[in-house]
């Protein structure tokens, strides 16, 4: 072994696995029989922790120790996770209870849930203190940055106290930084990554910006002197285009469409000719200069992470080669790794994989059959666990033990025929078709609420009749998303329908009237599912959604932090009153200023920074961008709220929006053109060859392959003749971890280099740290 | 010789170039010298012709015999494309002169114009099946397309015609076709291709569209139930979300972001969760729909435009293959052309080349010196042609040659010593933005109008201050932009200036000055060029210009289409009244159901179908989206409106812009990635292993390199020194046609099979059919 773990001091090792008692040459002997044991143990865990930190890309350097991998461990532990990421929920939420608040609680509730809060980070960090090395530890820059925010965040909340106790108006300043808890974390890697990649592309976009800038700045002084002596007045009868800083405002809100084409009205109506400034403008600005921004943008992201995921690509062999160095034994000439101990390995990384699942793996690890693999073979298997395995038991209907004469008698059996035909399928989709069709007309009519109850009721003999007709565990198996999806709302829809007529008997609840809508509707999904080519779309559309997710992460570090400061600015300054309100104020949103400006009027009051909440719906909709220009309701907000707005149209619909369709389209480009990868194919070639495989419907691959699609087929015993009890199916394409796809998107760009790295791995101690803390840096 | 030449008839060929007639080897001999010359002639002609389609991408395939090849020049000649693009131009542009008429005219007169029109296309078409083989004339569609287009007209003027002569109610329809001359001219080969790359990428868009228009039916059908029946109100009073088809509508549009946040507000305004529904729909609809639209055709078009460029090239590597075939001589074993032949060849091709530019284009070509070339060497001269080398001659100032002493006196030695200096500059920069700030002053103060005659006397300076230090000839060289755009802006400005200034003492004319204000500002562009980031991204815009003019052809075919349909459809049905109109109708545009609405109210009475011009300006404001619910005055246009308008947003807005997207990006993207073209690094090579280069200033070529940049040693006789006198620049990243864009983008993927595709050309009849006619088809 040639890691640096410390001798094993005899203390808690449990010998529960059997198996791992089986003698092999150690490289640093023990003497007694519980020492190899106790040795042998520390290896596999360090090894399992290897293994799992290359499947999940985790790039933690820690103590190699007994102590520091249980530690590590510990550190990794999902409980422990699922409890930071839940208090990081709570922290952000706090935003909701504390002033200007949508549920106000008394200051020292919020106090004391922000010092659980902080004490439970700085717990972790301790944790994570004593995972790592020392010198490591203060090397990285998001440790320390958690540590000033919480050192700041105390510092606020003790000025913050006294000032209230004082009686004193204070300032929670410390909330903008929250967000920075959900990115510094340790598990924030797409996040941090995220954001890396706009710092890097921040130049680019910094130049092509400022030479955006001039242009709008060149056409207003061109519109000033064009427009401004002529005495053209707005719609409103203020002056048109007289005042320089307002004409630039109103050309930059020109470029995101807001106001067109109001703005050019009053010039257009006064001379047809005008409107071509106003074309050209657009032309420029709309068209060419956001098209470059997404085009910068674009370029950016793909070469940055191109080169991160090459980094991580790098990191995980790396991690491979030393869990395959701490396990590996020479039998013949060359080091390998025996069957018996990547059994083990394979248990101890993922707990819950199933004997056959893990054979097949092995299988296609020991190509020769030669019971042990070698160094190029072991490192594979982080990639080949991370690609999903069905394991299909074909095994007979519970029905057909049960009572195997009805079960196979004519009139069952035709049912059973009738189901799986096509045609069953079709008259579902045209009943689903009709009900779209009641739904759409007015419930209170008795004659369509009661038709509503045939629906239900068909829909549940559907499930009924396919529950009979096909196995049951495998109809609601893992991956049968579809079938889940259906049974799941027929029910709550039966449930919710069932409530809703015994309340409206008493007095209808229009909140269960609601849902009994939404679930009715969404049935209708179903049918997009029947037509292969949607279902192809979609099935892409769901593949990008974990990343999706990243995003969602991204704009709510930006949002809250606009947010936090928006309420801080503004809050108060309009007020919204219900719409049976008789207070006079009403009509100008309780602010006198307000008075006959198209904020008012558009009856825009709800749109303002008064709780949490209102300030994500008002955020969302300056994303939207359109009537931004109304929403900024600047008589009673002043100047600085211009700099606000425009700044947040900088960040968000420039930047991150543009990153999001750079995202978008990338991943549809791989979906169209990269065929699956290379461990995919000799896995599944491996299962065809041990005919285990399960035969894909004739589909057209257009776009993806489907992989609901052998709903009919499956479980169903009939299907099963003449076939072995155990069929395997590759879930190829769809993606467990956001990196996987990420890797996917740039696995046709890495070269050989990053596939056969190993030479530059053999002797690792100086190139160690650049391949371990690649995605060390935080933000 | 293999071509199909006939034998030369004795007719009028006029032996001009004495070089023609050294004796070389034809391979079918003549007798006579006479014949001989003509024969010589003929095939330099027919080589010429080839090389020349092979350089601008012509697919046509002519008769090669003498009066075919002369009857084909002449077809090619610029001053019938310049007249056939001019009628096509007068022929569209007679929708301002036709009811509804910007400027009308009596019928009779349009009437005559387009009979002349659609006579010269006739004859085009004629000259065009003169040149071309008939069975390849009427196999043709876009002939077919031109005739039908032609027949169809003559059908509707004489019907029209003769419904005007009886006092009828008239349509002329077939203005509907009018773009098509456009798009089915022989020339039109971008546009066609592009139109095809659009019916390529139907199919996939058609899918993604009904899914997309699936999701807005299901969440119009949840909004019905959801909010139909709380008797909510919208701002203006009606019903809130209560009609069905209205809902879809509504959601339609909030897709296109135009009525966002308004449609939202009743909904929010009575319950904040209300906001979650709009804020899934915006997030599915708006944002991931509307990037995999963005994907589907930027996918579709990468992927077709792939293999028509590939198509491209191979069909000029095969026209270069016929030309050397043509010239070819057997001097060893191996077929080859001589210098003098090539010489030949080259100016007649290109008779402006100059000689030196022809000699190094021959030792690219010919690198071992032997005199002639084979014909790999020979297949390159249609790119090496396309390779734009600037010849620099190093002269001396023609001052210099007059008055030697006093050029070279120490202070004029001073003077072009402080004008090469970078703080000149910065100065002129420095006195640019000055000059800004006092265009942004009020221009009536009397200080300030003769404060603009101190900027303009030293704008003038400058420019007098360059011709005396560099050498003129030099400083206005063809691809000297910038010194041309300067002297251009500033001349105008003199002269709009003097004649203002004569004006204001009779009575200020308001346009004179609008174009003085104009220049002033056009002058600040300047400022830009300086800043190397900057140049950089500008002459990437410019790069892409010519492409951009593709897309602009697209837009006019596609806008004028649904102008004409619109104009018939809604001219006249809303009025526009000067805003001095005491009119009481100004209020409501004429248009009694207009009262109140929000079109009426927002003053958009210009924004109709009245003339061309107005709909052209109209269906830009519907390009840009917003507002467009406004404009479609529903009220007054009927329900047929709105499949118009929606017609148009689904072809313009997610179609063809889209389009523009995908050409803006890949062409960023090739800017950022690709080198320099194989072609051009020998081209480099050579000059550099000549010593002819011109040194590039020292930028960081980040994105491009930069072409306008040694301004400062060009032409001064200073940088010449120990020079030779002649040298060549490449301006290598700017390309002569937009094929040759579209080439460098796809080079990259174009396989060595592309290259070295000869030996298939060796025996090519069958094949022919398919080289020939990549891009025969009309759309």
């Amino acid at each position: 072994m040639e890691t640096d773990a410390k001798m094993p001091e005899g203390d808690e090792v449990e010998n529960t696995d059997s198996s791992a008692s089986e003698t092999l040459k150690t490289i640093n002997g023990g003497n007694s029989s519980t020492k190899l044991d106790e040795e042998i143990r520390h290896d596999l865990e360090l090894a399992a922790v290897y293994v799992s930190d290359a499947q999940y890309n985790r790039n933690i350097f820690f103590d190699t120790s007994p102590q520091g991998v249980r530690l590590y461990m510990l550190y990794n532990h999902k409980a422990m996770l699922v409890l930071v990421y839940l208090l990081i929920i709570v922290n952000l939420g706090l935003a909701v209870f504390e002033d200007p608040a949508l549920v106000p609680l008394p200051i020292w509730a919020t106090m004391v849930a922000e010092l659980i809060c902080l004490s439970a980070f700085t717990g972790r960090l301790i944790h994570y203190a004593k995972v790592i090395p020392a010198k490591k530890f203060w090397k990285d820059a998001k440790n320390i940055c958690i540590m000033v925010i919480i050192l700041l965040t105390l510092v606020d909340m003790i000025i913050y106290g006294s000032m209230k106790a004082a009686g004193l108006y204070g300032v929670r300043w410390s909330r903008v930084l929250r967000p920075l808890f959900l990115v510094n974390i340790t598990e924030g890697r797409q996040l941090r990554r995220a954001f890396r990649s706009i710092r890097n592309a921040l130049p680019q976009i910094f130049y092509v910006f400022l030479l955006f800038i001039f242009t709008v700045l060149m056409f207003s002084l061109m519109a000033l002197k064009l427009f401004g002596k002529r005495g053209l007045l707005t719609n409103n009868g203020s002056p048109y285009f007289t005042d320089y800083l307002q004409i630039v405002f109103d050309l930059y809100v020109l470029v995101t469409t807001a106001n067109s084409p109001d703005v050019m009205m009053p010039a257009y109506n006064a001379n047809l000719f005008f409107a071509i400034f106003f074309i050209v403008y657009i032309l420029i600005n709309t068209y060419i200069f956001m098209s470059v921004f997404l085009a910068v943008v674009y370029n950016n992201y793909k070469k940055y992470l191109k080169e991160e995921v090459r980094q991580l690509v790098r990191a995980k062999r790396y991690k491979m080669v030393r869990a395959f160095r701490v396990l590996q034994e020479t039998l013949g000439e060359e080091p390998t790794v025996s069957q018996s101990r990547w059994n083990q390995l394979v248990r101890m990384v993922q707990p819950n994989i199933s004997n056959a699942h893990r054979e097949l793996l092995w299988s296609v690890s020991d190509t020769d059959r030669k019971g042990h693999i070698g160094k190029m073979a072991f490192v594979q298997l982080a990639d080949i666990l991370n690609i999903q395995v069905i394991t299909m038991k074909s095994r007979p209907h519970p029905l057909q033990t049960w009572q195997p004469g009805l079960y196979d008698s004519a009139p069952s059996r035709f049912i059973r025929r009738i189901v799986q035909h096509k045609v069953f399928v079709y008259t579902y989709d045209l009943i689903i078709l009709v009900n779209a069709v009641f739904i759409g007309l007015d419930e209170e009519n008795p004659l369509i609420s009661n038709v509503e109850w045939l629906f239900l009721g068909l829909y549940i003999l559907e499930i009924l009749l396919k529950l009979y007709t096909f196995e049951p565990r495998g109809f609601f198996a893992k991956h049968q998303f579809w079938n889940w999806f259906d049974t799941i709302i027929i029910i709550s829809a039966l449930i919710a329908t069932i409530i809703n007529s015994s309340l409206s008997s008493a007095g209808s609840s229009r909140q269960v009237l609601d849902i009994v809508f939404i679930l009715r509707i969404l049935r209708l999904i179903r049918v997009m599912d029947s037509i292969q080519r949607f279902r192809t779309i979609i099935n892409t559309l769901i593949k990008i959604g974990p990343t999706i997710l990243t995003f969602g992460q991204l704009i709510l570090v930006v949002y809250y932090i606009f947010a936090m400061v928006g309420m801080e600015l503004f809050k108060g300054r309009v007020k919204f009153f219900e719409s049976g309100s008789t207070d006079p104020q009403h009509e100008f949103c309780g602010n006198p200023l307000l008075k006959g400006t198209d904020f008012a009027e558009l009856n825009y009051c709800r749109n303002n920074f008064n709780d949490i909440i209102s300030s994500f719906i008002l955020l969302l909709e300056l994303t939207v961008v359109n009537q931004w220009h109304d929403i900024l309701y600047e008589t009673s907000l002043g100047a600085h709220a211009r700099i606000f707005f425009v700044l947040f149209h900088v960040v968000v619909v420039i930047i991150i929006i543009n990153i999001f369709v750079a995202f978008v389209l990338e991943a549809f480009f791989v979906e169209y053109t990269v065929a699956k990868s290379h461990l995919q194919t000799s896995l599944e070639k491996k299962i065809e060859e041990l005919e285990l495989g399960v035969q894909q419907d004739d589909m057209d691959n257009n776009l993806v392959e489907s992989m609901e699609t052998s709903e009919n087929d499956l479980g169903s015993n009939e299907a099963g003749k003449g076939k072995p009890s155990l069929m395997f199916r590759i879930a190829s394409k769809r993606y467990k971890t956001v990196d996987g796809l990420l890797q996917k998107i740039f696995e046709a760009d890495l070269g050989p280099e990053d596939i056969i790295e190993e030479e530059d791995i053999e002797n690792p101690p100086q190139s160690e740290a650049n391949i371990q803390n690649p995605v060390y840096d935080a933000i």
